[in-house]
């Protein structure tokens, strides 16, 4: 029988209304086995996360204040969900637990992983599936790092025996049997884990938004949405700054070859992103997308005869790498090297690597440009089409765009631009309209 | 009084006709005092250099052959020369020294350097100028190597007491008295030394082109020539293949700030092409030149969040390093970084440096493309232009030239692109029209 591991994010269950497209999506599919549910989240956008509300609680507490008043907030946005659905289900008693527990202080990622647990019990409860406690399956080491061989060996015996199941999100235990959360956004990293554990034939992120965009919606009104996309592609634009998934949920997944589709619990027929490991699937555009960055400095390098001498370049990463520093990108002309950096890193830093520089390879000038950006255009289509470049210069020069650097290797999968600063909101802009529009 | 140092090539002195040519050069300018000229050269496509002929007679004197019939077509070369500029001068006795010395093979150098020698005393002859002997004034160390300091005392002392002289190309001596030369195309070492020693306003190298060409003229028919060009552009354009300058002979004046006007012997209204160190001067074109070479590899090192490693640059540069190779280029996207190499030296290192990057940055893929050439369009008009990049790759797109690399610093002074070596020859013809037709 194949299986779907869906996983809800906050938005898609923080309200009664929110749960019962939840559950219509759920029965409507019945390979859709497992379910991974997070806390609740806002129903409006002044409203407060219950992660949120469980720290809050806690740290009062820790304070020695009286925590009922804020412990029955907390259950009313439960009994709410409850009531909504019209189950037969009390959390009287798991409140005064975890009431206990919080007054004796036993543990902030305790406190945190609370509204995954409770959420998943009403989910349990209203899906008819069986409920099962990550804590006794997803374990932790000493280093605090999660232990994936033993976590796959539990988690895998205790599934594979259940036909249905609803595993909460965000948090396991350690040895000892203490309740510890992954960082936040964690909930995909249980997800990834469960569609490890039962080999699913997709895991379904199901959020408030039809996927991943094209761009940064604050940058461009009403982006396209990406309908597939490669774990390399999305890794690069996630590098460069855009907002998709916690790099730790995707990376699992990845390496089972399980797919991932992002969806919209409010617009269920929306088909949302596919995340694969490869396809023959064309991309809409050319460019699959578009993501970057700003803040960013320059280092150039001028040296007469430069690339005659053997160990010029590795002579200069190493001044970069004594600093502590990571550099970007390398482009070089001929007789010149230019070094990006995180401009914010660099700062501190900037005489030392400036001397660093002169000590190991005795430029004839060293120039320093900041407040640069870098804009990724991204896209496993542009291989195979031989006018990106100059689509991309075309718009950019059209728009009175400056250029301060371009980058292309020959994986071809990516360009990187460099822009000012300023120019970067508009650079991408133009991007965008020269492919999608 | 100002004053210009005029060489002449080999090309420029092969016959009277040429002389006669050259002698009205001087003529008309009278600020044109210092005279390096070179020794005769070719006056058809199948004649013969006199510095090679001299080459071939010391050989033969170290044979024991009779050489007086070589000997005897050498001073006939000079000997038409003479007679075709009715000149009272006989070199009877020049050339049996010369004899007498060939015989007794004091040296390859001394026998190589009497076509300068021989061309700079008939020249005096012809311009009424003093003739300077420059091996009592062009010193060379023990090391082989010009003695910069000393030859620039002596020099100097010598010329600037006299108001127009001729001062043969190519040679100097040791401190013992032995004739040494500069390697091939020294003649313009000897007119930057005398150029440095008179402190010149200009210094004109006369040849048989009316200067340098934005690009091959094998590639392209007829390309234009370049007005003013800087030593930055030159060097870079230099560095990509163009034919231009002997490089010793460029630097000593680009210290000086002695700008160099390659002008045309057998079209003397041409202007030619100005080098200068900067200059107002704006370009005709956006671009002032281009050149690139064939031959080239890509190392494409991919590995997943290499972005986050400090060290990983310097780590593959030092895998390069160790193997004695130098790199041209190293785009970089994200999580994958390219190094360009000259194929024939990295042939027989690959898979040493294949398993060097292994051991030092494991990487998750390495990927090696062979047959790449790269092109550098240089220009100091780019940075002022916000379409050159759009010009270049939509001529590229338009003429389907598929683009394997590009890479720009933030000097702006040039773009690098990297194409398959088959395309070189139809994108260089591509960028050339773009920007020049």
């Amino acid at each position: 029988m194949r299986n779907k591991v869906v996983k809800f994010g906050g938005s898609s269950l923080a309200s009664a209304e929110q749960f019962k497209k939840v559950g219509e999506i759920i029965r409507s599919d019945e390979t859709r086995r497992y379910v991974v549910p997070s806390a609740p989240g806002k129903r409006y956008s002044t409203d407060i996360k219950v992660t949120d509300m469980l720290y809050d609680c806690y740290r009062a507490a820790s304070e020695g204040e009286n925590i009922d008043k804020k412990m029955m907030r907390i259950q009313m946005r439960y009994q709410e969900i409850i009531e909504g659905l019209n189950l037969d289900l009390s959390l009287e008693e798991e409140f005064s637990v975890i009431t206990e527990n919080f007054k004796k202080q036993i543990g902030k990622d305790y406190a945190a992983s609370r509204g995954e647990y409770l959420n998943g019990i009403i989910m349990a409860n209203y899906l008819g599936y069986e409920f099962v406690d990550p804590a006794g399956y997803i374990f932790f080491g000493e280093d605090g790092i999660l232990d994936a061989e033993y976590t796959q060996k539990c988690l895998s015996e205790r599934l594979c025996g259940i036909e249905r199941a609803v595993i909460p999100g965000f948090y396991g235990s350690d040895k000892k049997g203490n309740v510890k959360t992954f960082s936040r956004g964690g909930s995909d990293v249980t997800g990834s884990l469960v569609a490890k554990a039962v080999s699913a034939d997709l895991y379904e992120n199901w959020t408030d938004v039809s996927g991943f965009l094209v761009t940064d919606p604050r940058i461009v009104d009403n982006p396209e949405v990406i309908s597939t996309i490669t774990y390399k592609e999305l890794r690069e634009l996630a590098y460069m700054g855009a907002t998709v998934l916690h790099e730790d949920a995707v990376f699992p997944l990845r390496k089972e070859g399980i797919p991932i589709n992002i969806r919209n619990t409010n617009r269920p027929l929306d088909k949302g992103t596919m995340i694969v490991e490869s396809t023959c699937n064309k991309p809409k555009y050319i460019i699959t997308g578009i993501a970057g960055k700003k803040g960013f400095a320059a280092i150039n390098i001028e040296k007469d005869m430069m690339n005659t001498e053997i160990g010029f370049g590795r002579r200069v990463m190493q001044v970069f790498e004594e600093n502590g520093l990571s550099f970007e990108h390398v482009p070089s002309g001929i007789d010149t090297m230019t070094v990006f950096v995180h401009q914010d890193e660099f700062a501190d830093k900037e005489q030392n690597v400036i001397a660093g520089l002169h000590r190991a390879v005795q430029p004839d000038h060293i120039d320093l440009e900041a407040d640069l950006a870098l804009i990724a255009v991204v896209g496993r289509g542009m291989r195979r089409n031989r006018g990106t470049a100059a689509t991309i210069f075309t718009a950019l020069a059209e728009n009175h765009i400056n250029i301060k650097m371009i980058d292309q290797g020959s994986s071809e999968l990516n360009i990187i631009i460099g822009v000012e600063n300023r120019d970067f909101e508009a650079a991408t802009r133009t991007i965008y309209d020269a492919f999608v529009k």
